[in-house]
């Protein structure tokens, strides 16, 4: 047999050789794989609650995660540290009165925390449901997914916590092996379709936001099973708010001294974000300035230690702005020109909830003019607490903050007037 | 006698040229000149009235500045239309209650009608001194150097009027021939004075605000000679000027309804603006957005067509911003903010007044706690005004505006709180 010519041999073993490495490589592009080029160390199942094993693949971002175990420093109006809010401002005892932020509340501590604190606060009893751990533990996503959120909601918090191991973690906002963020609290996702809103369209720029809304939102506890539920129905802002409890006729708690149908706010950080705030609108997200990108030797990425940008101004301001000393002092002089407003707004509460006290012990008040004292303390007392409660000092959206001030303000001195009026001493002198 | 070489001739032609230049120019160096290079057609005397004539050397300034008499446009909260804010809002006849803006008090027009407004008025009668000639027109800096201020501010406006024919001009902002920006109000001059500061150290840019000062403030007129007079000394907020006007027991009127010892506050743009506003902290004058730089051909000049920034965004807020469409919107929602903040502060002023109105025709009623409603009333429509007679709703100084306005629906709350408590029925059910 005659030999094949030698530059024969030659082409068949290259087209042989590049057939193999075009297979290769469609097999490679075919793996699951956490980043694209980046082989994992480990694989991470579905809703895996434990973060350390996230942070085998991820451990620069782990490794700024777990310092929120420790970032307890405090700013001017807020921080990790955990102080009593009640303490140092004893209003708060009055307006919470027959409730039990009115015993125990403290400003809260990074998310590694999250855990032990809400087991140790004495804001929990036997009849909390397990609806209170939505938010303080990366166990819920898989808990939701095996037991359905009716079941966990409705199960009892002590029950519940037997299942529960985790702080808050990877898998609140992260979806496995993929890492692209994902809405993961059953509120969340019903709260935005009730809007009309499908956030799998979203950019990541706007998931970068929406996934911090997993938590740091208002809510309340719905009927009998306690289901976990966002009143966004009307809109976000505080009016928005105010204006869905009332049509639902939801209250909180009565209140103790005036015995007014209460709401309690919970830091409705991503609502008053998003209410047309200049940041919100120039399309900076919350994890722009809460969780800047610093870097590690060559890597560059989002730091995980969660906390207020005033730590990190040059990272968190200085990526956008030129002067972070003069951005800086901004904040500090919108938050104190925030704080004086509470102030004002805080006293008037204070004033209105001694006039309806008053009021109420005169056998002889007008019942209708105590009522409307009774519904305008509970529409001021809303919107103080919708500015009280978000964390920023009204910074997150000055203007706003500002304006729900001035009304609140001009309610609770409306309640006050009213609670006078209905003495039974002016309803004789009218006759 | 040796004729000399060709080329000693030339040397020495060439040395006595070069001298002549230099001459020359050492001698054009030498003379004044309008702007470093440019020859004036025609000198101009010093606090010339007539802009026309300074308008020979500067076509491009005072062409644009001739467009002022036109501006009329309406923007959403002001502009140059000279609307009636009386019949567009009623509550200004009860808050002005027993006072000529009570009467007429239209949107103003540009710097070309300030002599025919301020001559048409309903606001001035045989009493009105000449004092308020001092921000009309473009004769008050000569008069002021002839007759001196006090003379100036005590001549009845009718018989000063007969030496006055020009409108705001050229010589209320420019000194002639250098056309340095300069301080002419004396007012402004001794205010800044009493102040510890010497506006001739002042940057050009820090010129470019101050000179708007010369009439963009609030002011009264001090004692008999109606001297003009700025209420800076403890500082330009609204609660610096509510101080200083306390401390001196000034009044502009007393109220009709209430009978309280009101102040009028007046168009105070340079105080809000200076009071560490986000874009007087950026460095931004006045000018930079009032009177943007345009061109004419090659000419670059910055625009005397003095008017809100919001018909020219592009080259009023573009020399900065970015996107243009976004920060106009930006103005909108903070307007509409202020607005909304200003029409809660306004019904509570006026729910005041008729408490007031009612406990003082009560002869029972208390006279302390009716006097305390007076001052209350004092303070509360002091601010409102110092919002609402700032012709920007606002934008000037956002978190501030805000800030005044929510402690002035606070203080007219108090108001109508302290009046009822005054009235004897409540009195009689004390004791």
């Amino acid at each position: 047999m005659k030999k094949a010519p030698a530059i024969l041999i030659l082409s068949g073993t290259t087209l042989l050789l590049a057939a193999a490495l075009i297979g290769v490589l469609i097999y490679l592009r075919n793996q699951p794989t956490p980043q694209r080029g980046i082989q994992p160390l480990v694989e991470i199942a579905q809703y895996e609650p434990d973060s350390s094993k996230w942070g085998l693949n991820f451990p620069n971002q782990y490794s700024t995660f777990l310092l929120t175990k420790d970032n307890k420093a405090r700013t001017a109006f807020g921080g990790s540290e955990p102080y009593s809010k009640l303490e140092s401002d004893p209003r708060l005892v009055t307006l919470f009165a027959g409730m039990p932020f009115s015993i125990d509340y403290n400003e809260e501590r990074g998310h590694m925390n999250s855990l032990t604190d809400v087991r140790e606060t004495k804001r929990v009893n036997e009849k909390t449901p397990g609806t209170c751990y939505s938010c303080k533990t990366a166990n819920a996503p898989r808990l939701w997914d095996q037991m359905g959120p009716e079941e966990f909601f409705k199960t009892p918090f002590a029950k519940l916590g037997e299942k529960i191991d985790q702080p808050v973690g990877c898998a609140n906002c992260h979806e496995a092996n993929t890492m692209r963020l994902i809405v993961t609290n059953p509120a969340l996702e019903e709260a935005l379709e009730e809007m009309g809103r499908d956030w799998r369209t979203f950019t990541r720029q706007e998931m970068r936001s929406v996934v911090c809304a997993n938590c740091h939102v208002e809510y309340y506890f719905k009927g009998e099973g306690k289901y976990l539920t966002f009143p966004w129905d009307l809109g976000l802002s505080a009016d928005d708010v105010a204006d869905y409890y009332n049509q639902i006729g939801f209250k909180d708690w009565d209140h103790k001294i005036t015995g007014a149908p209460m709401i309690k706010i919970q830091h409705p950080e991503y609502e008053l974000y998003a209410t047309n705030s200049t940041h919100y609108r120039a399309g900076v997200a919350c994890a722009d300035c809460h969780m800047p990108y610093v870097r590690n030797g060559a890597a560059k990425f989002s730091s995980h230690d969660v906390k207020s940008p005033l730590f990190t101004p040059e990272q968190s301001c200085g990526a956008c702005h030129t002067d972070v000393a003069y951005v800086v002092d901004r904040v500090k002089q919108i938050q104190n020109q925030v704080r004086e407003v509470m102030d004002v707004a805080m006293d008037a509460l204070v004033e209105a909830i001694g006039a309806i006290e008053k009021a109420a012990q005169d056998p002889q008040a007008d019942p209708e003019l105590l009522a409307e004292a009774r519904q305008l303390h509970r529409e001021a007392q809303l919107r103080v607490d919708f500015i009280n409660a978000e964390n920023s000092m009204g910074f997150h959206n000055p203007e706003e903050a500002l304006r729900v001030l001035a009304k609140a303000t001009d309610l609770a001195r409306q309640a006050q007037l009213k609670a006078i009026q209905a003495s039974s001493a002016v309803i004789q002198a009218r006759k």
